[in-house]
Parts: structure tokens; sequence; C-alpha cells
């Protein structure tokens, strides 16, 4: 039997917090009434790195970046700034340290409950980018949209599809969100009308952070993209499908994407998913040698989505599912993107895609689970839902089970106002 | 006949400069070996505004905004302190002021020859959206794609299409981009092939910058529209249209246009654009309500398109065509953009599409001048392109013509390099 490595924080060991001593995911947070900064969670707490860093606790090379309101400073860095940083980190908080145990002033101004903390968007986005790369996803959705019979389009099992999304309205968990409103083109009227979207919809994803930047002109491959990726969030892609009918011939989604996409606040790291890494889905046809990958690049991340309308007692949980089902890689989906020579930035949040088992329970988005509306999913309170109505607020929440232990990304909850 | 009005720097006042008293308008420039700064074109020279500043020469509220290298903060500053600038210079370097002139040791400062100086990109971009606006342009496209009968997608006449474009690879003219590699779908093979693009085009379009953010889930209005923007640029969306075809369906351009996307140095004001209004284009069907413009929103701007091989003596004019034939006006296109509740922000690039007049000689793309590289032209040195060669120079230009007088933007340039 494994021993898990303790944290003299007791809400730390408990076995299924999200944020144990091997996971240690960086945020940006507001101590009550204080400006943002650099923290980490652990257990209930979160531990203010600006403080640490003042205090000279931590590396030289980390020196000055955690006092900002974004990672990018410190993701900067590079990957021997993560990992020194890391080891610090794990090191000073590991059950036998005494550093900041037992409390001192300097344990009183580190740790801060996390409930007394308001969380903010972790990154300065410079490009969001999201790619479509469950093969149950895009062969449910072309069986409604397209042919029941050739669901999924012939370039889909050669290029790991994605598009450009909108950055600027990408918002942290908790930002609450408004119904849009966009052209919508009834079956059989002559014209489109312009009426708040009746179809609204999630879409449950998972997305990583670029950490190391790369030049114009240079394609990633797939052998160097891992050492580009700093961490990962959970993504939740709000999607106006009545919107997204009319709009996206031929260019793609844009206001149906474009009014608001959630994710989670702490950016979990590679290191700290490193051992949940398994084997890569079988791929046939064979991808071209560009996309191939040495390494095992599926991650093991259970997903759950939930469904609570305004004033409900309970959520319905709605979709259980695991992004190691995904057909394409993050890997591929880094080194697709950067072979015509594009360029990626520190801080670039690059979407999976919805993420859809092969069950009707792990789907990711109620487009899926309720075919179009057509088969509404009842929820605990009794009600129905074809798609999202004024007041519901959905959750999205992911980990790793380790022995012993989760490393988890906490949730990315969001809900819907009224249209204007 | 109306007088112009006049500069005391000789080469603004010749009729055919890109930048006379009239224009002003606003770059990032590096004087022989200094650091990045605003400059102001004016005839041959650039005005710069951090030593203008530093002299205490320009508006208090414009105070440290002009000496780092992005145009962003002085955007930020909002529409009163671009009014006050430009009216402070207009003045500073009209015919009878003394401020700079005659000779001094200040004029010997703040004067850069032109010629002297590396102009760099602009803006810090924090979002890039490409629009569809020209008609004829989306005609062409659709006959040679899609059906030769139905070439107009449904939703064109309804929608100002657009869709996110990738702001990492935006560029300055004179950025030389490397012909991208990509998959290509060969007619009649099973498989597509990872190659170099053999169908590497140009797209002639203009952009506009915007000035003014808006609030996540708040639109923009047409009435308002207009003050969102701070001013324009010209923009060359090179695309592979033989990745394109293959990668766009169902999510739009990815690869095909994230390689690179070239802009003209000098944003030119929408202020010193204001004598260039024309009439809005007829539109039929008449647009839904939130479309519909209260100003007239055209702007007659003459532009074209040369092309010189390398080592080639001379280029070629292969296009001759004027921005003010666009369908959709920037003023629909933002208030589309933001309908939703999608947010804009300060630096924001926002492409017309490419601009297609009626006849051949006025089509802004070689997929359209060729007939996709069925009809190559023919160029001054005798040689034939269906599309871009290895080593060919794509140079477009663009002025407003007044009396007596030229609003100009420059050029953009870009020189393809051979695959890597």
């Amino acid at each position: 039997m494994t021993t898990v490595q303790q944290s003299w924080i007791e809400s730390a060991n408990d076995g299924v917090t999200h944020f144990p001593l091997q996971n240690l995911p960086y945020g940006i947070f507001s101590p009550n009434g204080q400006g943002p900064r650099v923290g980490v969670a652990i257990g209930d707490f979160i531990l203010d790195l600006s403080v640490l860093d003042e205090a000279g606790l931590l590396p030289a090379c980390v020196k000055g970046v955690f006092g900002g309101a974004t990672l990018n400073a410190f993701i900067a860095l590079g990957k021997p700034a993560w990992t020194e940083t890391r080891q610090r980190l794990t090191s000073m908080l590991a059950a036998d340290d005494t550093t900041l145990h037992p409390k001192s002033a300097l344990h009183e101004q580190a740790l801060v409950p996390m409930a007394w903390a308001t969380l903010h968007l972790p990154v300065d986005i410079p490009g969001y980018t999201d790619f479509y790369s469950s093969r149950e996803h895009a062969t449910n959705v072309g069986r409604m949209f397209r042919d029941p019979d050739n669901a999924l389009l012939p370039n889909w099992l050669e290029i790991p599809i994605g598009y450009n999304g909108r950055a600027s309205s990408v918002v942290v968990s908790g930002t609450e969100l408004r119904r849009p409103k966009g052209q919508i083109k009834p079956p059989n009227a002559p014209r489109p009308v312009f009426t708040a979207c009746q179809k609204l919809d999630y879409e449950l994803e998972m997305a990583f952070i670029v950490g190391k930047p790369s030049t114009l002109g240079e394609p990633v491959s797939t052998a160097a993209a891992a050492g580009h990726m700093f961490g990962m969030v959970i993504l939740n892609d709000w999607s106006a499908r009545d919107i997204q009918q009319w709009e996206y011939v031929p260019l793609g989604p844009f206001n149906s994407k474009g009014f608001g996409t959630s994710i989670s606040p702490w950016v979990v790291t590679m290191d700290a998913l490193e051992p949940f890494r398994r084997d890569n889905p079988v791929q046939s046809p064979e991808p071209l040698a560009y996309l191939q990958q040495p390494e095992r690049n599926a991650y093991d991340i259970a997903l759950e989505v939930s469904l609570r309308p305004e004033g409900a007692a309970q959520a319905t949980t709605v979709c259980r599912t695991n992004f190691k089902a995904m057909y394409w890689t993050m890997v591929q989906q880094l080194a697709h993107h950067t072979v015509s020579g594009c360029n990626v930035r520190v801080g670039d949040l690059m979407g999976s895609g919805t993420i859809s088992g092969t069950t009707p329970d792990s789907y990711g988005s109620l487009l899926e689970l309720t075919r179009n509306g057509a088969e509404p999913l009842t929820l605990a309170d009794g009600s129905k839902r074809g798609f999202l109505e004024d007041g519901d607020e959905v959750v999205m929440a992911g980990w790793c089970q380790g022995d012993g232990y989760r490393v988890g990304f906490g949730e990315v909850a969001g809900k819907i106002l009224p249209a204007l």
C-alpha cells in the first residue's frame, strides 16, 4: 500500500479534497479588501505567494512575479522556475515542515481561508482556440445537423479540427452571463428574426494554457509540444444553438459562442497531472507523420456536469464522463495549430472541444443529451430541460483519482441571467 | 477653389504624399538605434511625440503615453484626448507656426526622416476579427467552391458574416512570411497529403481598430458604433487556398489563415477620414432593425495591389478597387459583433473581408483574378501567376483623394519565403 504524502494543513489530507499536497494549482485571488495576487490552493486555504516572496521564502528566480493580477509573468519564466517553485512549495507544506507551522505571524498572513477570497481570471489570454476533438461529440452533432449516415465529415479523422474563439469574453467561474440575443431563422420563415436565444446550451471541455511561446514560421513538433504547456482548467463553452445553426456557414461559429466562455479559477499544472497520463486512443487511419506522438498523451480526468434551476434545493448531475476518451490529444492539437507556422503565446487558452463519451449519460452538452431539445431531461425538482432556462446554474467539476488522493480542478460555475 | 492648408514641412504639401497636414496618422517607430515610441507621419518625416511630450508641447491629458511600444495607452485615453492631440499637432505643423520651425535643437530631435526609422506593429491586438463584407467577393468565392447558381449563401444578405482570426500572427508591413505547410487533399486521392501550400494567395482588406471598449453583456448600437473606432489600416489576409478548402468545414478557416496577417504601419484616424464619408450601399432586403444605420458609414478609399517577382525590375498593378463598394459597413460589423453581448477591447482589429469590385480588374485576391489558378495573370516581366511564388512581394496601397491633397495609408508590403 502506498503512503500518501501528507500536509500539515489538515483539510488537504482527507482524500477527497481537490487540493492536496500533490496538486498545488495556481490562481489569482483577492483576500478580503486587498488587491489581486497569485495564490496556490491547498485544502480549504489559499497560500499567498506574494507574501512568501516578500518574506524571501521562494526561489530567487521568481522574485517579484507573484504580486500581479495574472499568472503570465510567472508562467513566462519557463519550466525551470515552475519546477523549482513546485518543489519549494511541496516541501514547505509537507507535514514535517516548520517554516509556516505551527502558527506564526507569517502563517496568519500567508494562509487565507478560501471562503474569504475572491477568485479572478487566472491568466491574461492573448489567444483562445477551441478544438473539436471528441469523436462521439462530432458524430452526435453531425447526425443531428448534417447527414445521419455520414455524421463525421471526411476531414475529421485527419485533422484535429479547431477554430479561433473570442478571448475577450472568457470569464472566471462564478461570472453570471446574460442570455444572448441574435438572428434566428425559423425553419419555414422567409427571413430570420432577432430575438433572445431559445436553445441556450453549455459544452463541457478541458483546456490547456500555453506556457512557452513559439516563433512565427516555426512549427512545434509533437515531441516538443508537451514542453509548451503550463497547465489545465475546466472550460464551459456556452453555446447558442439556434444562432449557431443560422450563422455558422461558411466561416464557423461567431456570435453563438462569443457572448461568454467560463473557466475554472485554478490552473492545475502539467507536473501535477503527470501521474494520470494514459495510453493514447487508437487512431485509424494512422495520422499523418506530423501528428504522430511518441509519448502517452491522454489524461485520466473524471468529469461531471450538474444543473440547478433558480431556487432549487439541489443540483442534478446530468453528465459523467472522462477526458481520456478524447480522440485527438492536446499534443496533436498544438502540433497541428503551429504546423502552418502560426505562433503561440504565453497564456493562450486551447479548449479541447466538447467531451462526450459513448453512453448517453456521458454526453457533454444538452444538445446531445436531449437530442436538440426533443427529449427533455427531468431534473431532481421535477422540472424538465430541453435547453437552459433563465436562472439555471451549470456547474462542471473534474478530478484525477489517485491512490488515496485526488488532483482536482475544483469547479467552473455559471448562472444564466435573462436577456436584456 | 479650395485652398489646402499647408505645412512648413515641404514634402507634406505636394498633393500626392499620403501624409499631408490633413492626415497625421499614428504609428510606432524606432529612430536609428533607439527604442520604439509613438510617432506621427508628416510628409517624408516622422514627428516623435515622446520628444514633444517631454518638451511639454502636448496636452496634459496625454502626458507619458507616447514613450511605449504600442499605441494602446494613447488610444485608451478616449476621444477627447485624440481630438485635443490632433488639434495641437495640426496647429504645430501648420505653415505659420514657429514652435518647431525654423530649425532648432528641438526640431532636430523631434523630426526623424522616415527613411531612417524602423516601423513596428502599431497596436497590441487583444482580438482580431475578420469579416466577409464584399458581396462581389462572397459571390465570386461561392461560385467557385459551392454552387455557381446559388453562390451567395442564404445568411449572407442578413448577417455581416465574420469569424475570429488569429491575433498572434498579425505582423507589420515588411515582415517576410514563410510559405505554410499543411494538409491538402488532392481531388481523387483517398487521403490528404502533408506538403507546402500550392495555392498561396493574398486578400486585400481594410481594418478598423477599436478605440473604446464595450462591456460584456452590453451591445453597441449602430448609432454608438462609430464612437468606438479609433482609426484604420490596410490589411493583407494571406490565405492558403488548398489548405483552406480541406479544413474549413464545419468550423471555418484556421491554419489556412493563421500563419500570418500583415497590416500597414500607420493608423489613419477616423477624424482624418471624416471628409471621405459617403452614402451607404443600398441593402436589399432592408437589414433587421439592429443593423440599420442612421449615418453615412461608407468611406471612399482608393486601393491598389501590386505584385513583384523576386529580382523583377518593376511591380505589376494587379488590382484597382475602392472600399466604398463594401455591402456591410464597419458600423454594422461592430453592432453585429456585440449584439450577442460579446465585448470589444482597445486595440481589437476588425478586418473588412476581401474588397472586390464588380469588374475583374477590381478583384481583391488571386483566387478571383485567376479563377482559382485556371487563368493565370501575365506580369510586367512576362512571367505568369496563378498563385504566389516564392520571392513574390505583394504591396497594397490606399488613399482618400481630397481636393488637392490625399489622406493616405501608405502601404502594406510582404514577401514570401520558401517553405521550411
